[in-house]
């Protein structure tokens, strides 16, 4: 299927403290597996050394018994990995493992680091060698070349040195370090099991593991847990936070609480809000599934038009397809939704997404369902219009392919075909989480990064 | 996973005079793969021999590029398999190609034979032999002892003998035959792509391949599809039929069409009159997703009650999972559903489900929506309880394991932990679809086939 | 590689009365490996019921642990297949297991027989059906229609039927059946293992799981194996014996004892006669590997000729290769076999090879040996031209891809660029084996089916 | 099967200059796969950057068709790996692909870096992280710490740390840099295919891939090839060579020719040598074959006593078998090995094998040509005992384990049951190769490295 949506590009977990530690970090990972499908990796630590194990495709295809039953040890660390395309290679896998003059360190990544060329390109010249080209290696090779005499100095000193967005977990043998960047654009969540903790990207993880939230790691914390407990750390000055408000729009999953907030109320307030900034005189309110269906429950609440599921969504989508010699109209999203006749046919339709992307997604579903019998279709978008890439750890599409960043509203409710066409406000947007220091670089350009330093915005990546 | 549902045993599809037949079908049962995902096959016709390829696991993962290229021809057949457990074995996957005196032939087959033993006894004391326990084979054995000097009355003579439920697609070099038992248990459709004809279990295959919609096979129908066209047969008595009502509960796709009825109109009507019958004072109505969603959205219409979605259902459930050596609570239901905190905590809450087999699942459910925090769960079931196995393709436990069978309504909520529970009347039920001939004997013990004969009841299912 | 060989076509083992019963049959089958590379499947019985495992490729690949643990039970059957070209398929895979009157039945066979299309279609005609191509499936149609009221009547009255060569192990759940067809073309070996009962195809293969050799199962004999012991019928008119001279010449393994005599005897005799019967003046003689080498050991022996070993053949041989766009000079020869340099340079060359088919491949090896520095090559065949297909369970070539069927020996001996060429007589190769009655049809077209009553040339099969 | 062998650790080569690089790397590495079976790599260049793809198990079974397809470049290194128990992983996989200042540099290797420890601890103390326990992840950080400005001086630089044996091939973007230690432990030969050059372990690599020798790296030689040519350079000060013996006695293939020596020929001459020191009166020799064929062949030779295949090697050796549940006698040998009866009854028997290392396997094979009916069995090893590990790439087990280093000739025959048993004296065996410069540590102690810095013993090993 043609990529047409923004990707998160990872998912991290860790546990520490129980004797089911790769197991438990196997289940957080399935939990996590929205936010990366390319590949999976978990190490272990049995307090004499690290073992790991990596594979590409989803996480209940890599682990079978067997594999899982070679990482003992009650120390476990693992990532869930969105792969670029063509690269689809076990080589940029995590965790990465290696031994450095600290003694053996393991680690996983969510995020991207802005400076990572810069820092490459310093670390080769001095000396350091490269197998990879994730960003994880480079944090490695700081540490390394720290000069600190333990790993938690060498690691606040490394992370200094970042710039972007990073949600790490580290494990050494004996230690398990969470950390986020000082921006906090990605979350990490601290958990109880029993007497364990555990580290992972969203609560909904916990939840599966029969974890008890405990609280968010803190924009710019580091928190060491050993057998002694847990501490905290703040390597950085202080910032005012970004956290990444596409978390709620679409990555997060909704049973999940990030950025103390409930996604799904979030969710259901931009619904209402897009229900209000952009009313429209219809029969139905139907979402494009999953994805789109809080904020459609939000939009059906405040206008009143009742909710209907227009659209099933498959329950085997994810897999390569063989299409037919003879062409399938909308093959690609047909493979995905198919539209309920009875409940299309003949009605004006109010249809809400939460983003659009190239706009090939959008324009196939206005016309299958126009096809299905609509009467009108408006198209609702429970985000503003997605102008700028991200470089905080989301792959997106350059300026050029964004389809808001080269046209107007109207050029695109023409191309998409729809009747009516309306994006939630960015400031509508805002006053849903009640706060305005969030990241929202992708609607307004204004990279949090770029704003500090003149350095956030990678020219590279624009090509 | 505990087996806890009702299943359906097959779908089936076939293709008739396009280059790209193989293909299509392939789409087909990829649309149908929710009744079947343990095996799937598909045979070819290139107007010289058959072909046939099959395997275990989900359509998309046996057919690759390579083994679809092999079935050129324009005919094809082809079929999803579910298998009791245990048996998760190539020998009993469909079609079944087999020579006989009239030539080659393919056959696939939804329903399930009553008289299978009696007939399977007879052939062998007569000198057949059986390589596998499908019914197909039998159905096979008694065309080539027909005495019949071409296919059509072969098959006429032979479907005569059968008693039960049976919708058949068969194959010969150059037709395709399409069959349902007279009683009509299960749906066949009969389409067209351009000039090639279709037949498929429900419409939302050919709404994957673009197919447009003709009719459905009439009960008691035999259609006849070679390049001259289509004819078709009667070769049974008339009798009253009995489609199952099943399928519009729980086995169809919502999205799907079958029994001239829009199956999401009817699961709507189910929630509506569920509402009617047995209202409650709650805050919110959620469904168990997917397969209650939309009577959950019938619920709420007629009773006012706000819809949510308070449990999420993960993308990438039907994988086994390794559990951890420390018991997970509910840990089943929670690979596949999770509740939505924010949603449930404090609030009085309908839930609606399809139905209840043993009751395992549904006390799980609302043992962990009390656990987020429910203040009263009122479970609302959108069919009557179901006491009865089925024995017309459906695979269902023996009655002592229907907890609807052994034990009251009041005795089934205590055991789920419910603050109330309450399904919908039989009555209730029939209404919605206006017609009482619908086979509805897993509710009521009133077996179609038993009436007619006293054969219809398989005593040895009930060890 | 392109097929330059005759090739065997099966190899067979049963057990009687050992709780390890499939996994000596799977120990048996890997020594057997040579008689068949295709596939391989074992069928067990635990005394109430049978079950089957089958699958493509090699032994040790097809039986992991897991699947041998489902084949319990104390008799054992099974089958290495050769596949003719296209057909690599498990429908024809062996053992076949079926139910029929008698009850469950299961059938390896190896062999051929001649007259199956014959007893197909009346069979056919009759009104069985057949679900694959196989001659085991007519051998239990047959026993289906006997009216025996036992499986030895049944079997007996089959048998009778058919011509050609079978070597037959049939197991029910309490019964292991051995026979061989009067002529005797095909091997059967009874042994014992403790107190248990085994049938093999070769000896070497009662070597590897240190079984006892009891006696060979004699042409037309039928064993009975039961808890009871062993009882021996005739069920066939008594004729003049045609073991398969071929299986000495190069199917059966050099450290088995086939017919009565060890293969490694008669093979080096085949060598000593040649060398007496077509001598030359050379510095060394040197084996095509490795079933060249036994014969040239007779060579050297009698000739007094020093023995080399001039061809290194590749311990990796067998795997599918991928060749580079450059050609490579005789590139399918040379991943197999390789000269050494030192041994070929500057002598008069005798290499000794069992048979020539196509003459492709001894060409490529005679100027690979004079491109190493040979000075002269003299070509010497242990066995006579081959001119003829054989009908009796070995895959040849048709008539007019045999190259001695169309040219001269001084043709094939310029064909292949050696300095001369000699095959061993007719007269010289029974000699060695003291016995003219052997089948040597595929050198002189004396059919032993043909004699008796015309049936036994195959026409088609000229094609 | 238990290790009852010295085994090579690797196989390596390289291609510079054809668009068919990785096909033909691919065809060098399969014709050097009895230098290493448990996993290989193939890196190459397409002049812009270098791509790396890496597998476990066989060359044959690791490279299929897309694999090599992504491999498209005129450059290609790759690398054959034997693994020492356990770590089965694709960590230590070859080759090594890293970026450093210098740009992109590939590495393959085989030997063993005696100083490897002092050398990783230096590293790690420096700063530097690791990935693998690879020693050519060493040698790629000396590189980038060699402030050197260019890849062949760094890599000049570097390899001077190293102690130890070492046979590299290193490829950068534009060029294929070969080198041997300098005392010359493991071969490495240069050839030609056209216009484009190769470097491969033995010459076998080259009769496959229809390459032409040129000539052998020399001892101490590094060879730069790029596209203006061939260059050589000599970064290491002259020391007296010492390439090893046992390549001659067991690891190369006998169609090889290493070291300016033919295998085949240095292998006959130990059997006729052996011969000379160790007559015996007996009817027949025989090799354990195919290792001891050629030295067999010398013992006859010399002793005029015949040749016989008296144990015939399985074709199919090499997979895991699941041995049955009554033990079998002599199984790991059996399943390799099968004595012919009509040749070893009532003969006395020479029996000739290369080397003894633990003395099991030796032993089983005694006990089986006895009960195979051998009236005496004398055994014949065409080496000296083998009582030292060796510490320059072969896997060796522990003093402690070698049988020759703990017990006397006469307790070694006593233990393997012979009738007699001779070794080839260490003087016999350095006449034959008419240089005592060889080593030979394995069997003497004296180790080469040890000699000249006193640091070559490697105490750890000797756990
Ligand atoms: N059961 C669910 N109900 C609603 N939203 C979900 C559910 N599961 C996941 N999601 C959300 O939907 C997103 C992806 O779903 P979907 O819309 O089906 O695919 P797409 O990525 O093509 O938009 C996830 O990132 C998550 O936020
Ligand atoms: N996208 C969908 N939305 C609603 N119902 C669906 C959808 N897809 C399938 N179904 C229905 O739901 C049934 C199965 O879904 P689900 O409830 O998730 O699993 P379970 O079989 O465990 O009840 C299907 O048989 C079908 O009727
Ligand atoms: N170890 C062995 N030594 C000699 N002959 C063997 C050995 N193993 C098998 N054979 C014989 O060699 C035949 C096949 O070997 P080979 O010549 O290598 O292959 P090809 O089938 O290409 O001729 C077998 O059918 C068997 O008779
Ligand atoms: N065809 C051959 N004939 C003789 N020797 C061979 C042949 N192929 C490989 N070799 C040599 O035999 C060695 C391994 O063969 P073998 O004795 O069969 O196994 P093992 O490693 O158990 O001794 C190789 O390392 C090589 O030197
Ligand atoms: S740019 Fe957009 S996607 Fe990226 S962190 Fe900011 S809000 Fe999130
Ligand atoms: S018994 Fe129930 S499931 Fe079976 S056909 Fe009748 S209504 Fe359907
Ligand atoms: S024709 Fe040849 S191969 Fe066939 S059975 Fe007779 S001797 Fe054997
Ligand atoms: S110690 Fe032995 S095996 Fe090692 S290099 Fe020296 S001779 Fe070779
Ligand atoms: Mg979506
Ligand atoms: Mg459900
Ligand atoms: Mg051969
Ligand atoms: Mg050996």
């Amino acid at each position: 299927m043609v990529f047409d949506k923004f990707h998160e590009e990872c998912g991290i977990a860790g546990v520490f403290g129980d004797k089911d530690a790769a197991n438990l970090v196997y289940l957080a990972l399935y939990a996590l597996q929205h936010r990366g499908q390319e590949g999976a990796g978990i190490a272990c630590s049995d307090r004499r050394s690290l073992r790991v194990e990596k594979g590409l495709g989803l996480v209940a295809d890599i682990f079978k018994r067997s594999i899982l039953e070679r990482l003992s040890g009650d120390i476990a660390i693992g990532h869930n990995r969105y792969s670029t395309a063509g690269e689809n290679h076990l080589k940029n896998t995590q965790p990465i493992v290696a031994d450095i003059n600290l003694g053996s360190v393991a680690l996983v990544h969510n995020g991207n680091i802005v400076n990572a060329d810069v820092l490459r390109n310093e670390l080769v010249s001095d000396g350091a060698i490269f197998t990879s080209t994730s960003d994880s290696e480079i944090i490695i090779h700081l540490m390394a070349k720290s000069n600190e005499k333990n790993i938690i100095d060498a690691i606040s000193k490394s992370v200094q040195r970042l710039k972007g967005a990073f949600s790490l977990i580290f494990m050494t043998e004996n230690m398990m370090i969470g950390l986020r960047d000082p921006f906090g654009f990605r979350p990490l969540i601290l958990g109880r099991i029993r007497s364990s903790h555990v580290l992972v990207s969203e609560t909904c993880a916990l939840d599966l593991i029969d974890g008890e939230f405990i609280r968010e790691i803190e924009p710019g914390e580091m928190i060491i847990i050993t057998d002694e407990g847990i501490v905290s750390y703040y390597p950085f000055e202080k910032v005012e936070i970004h956290p990444c408000i596409f978390e709620f729009i679409y990555f997060a999953r909704p049973d999940s609480r990030i950025f103390n907030r409930d996604v799904y109320e979030i969710r259901k307030a931009f619904g209402r809000k897009l229900a209000e900034e952009s009313p429209v005189d219809a029969d139905i309110v139907i979402p494009v599934p999953d994805s789109g269906i809080v904020a459609t429950l939000g939009y059906s609440e405040y206008s009143g038009i009742p909710y209907e599921m227009g659209l099933i969504r498959n329950h085997y989508v994810g897999r390569t397809f063989i299409e037919p010699a003879q062409s399938i109209r909308h093959f690609g999203v047909k493979l995905k939704l198919n539209p309920v006749k009875s409940v299309i046919a003949g009605k004006r339709i109010v249809v809400v997404d939460d983003s659009i992307v190239r706009g090939t997604t959008s324009r196939k579903i206005v016309k299958m369902l126009k096809e299905a019998g609509a009467k009108e279709v408006h198209m609702r978008i429970s985000s503003p219009p997605t102008k700028f890439p991200c470089f905080y750890g989301i792959d997106t599409p350059t300026r050029s392919e964004l389809i808001a960043s080269t046209h107007t509203i109207e050029e695109i409710r023409k191309y998409i075909t729809a009747d009516s066409l309306a994006y939630l406000s960015l400031e509508g947007m805002l006053d849903c989480v009640e706060n305005s220091s969030f990241c929202h670089a992708c609607f307004s350009g204004a990279y949090p990064t770029l704003h500090k330093d003149g350095n956030g915005y990678n020219p590279k990546s624009e090509v």
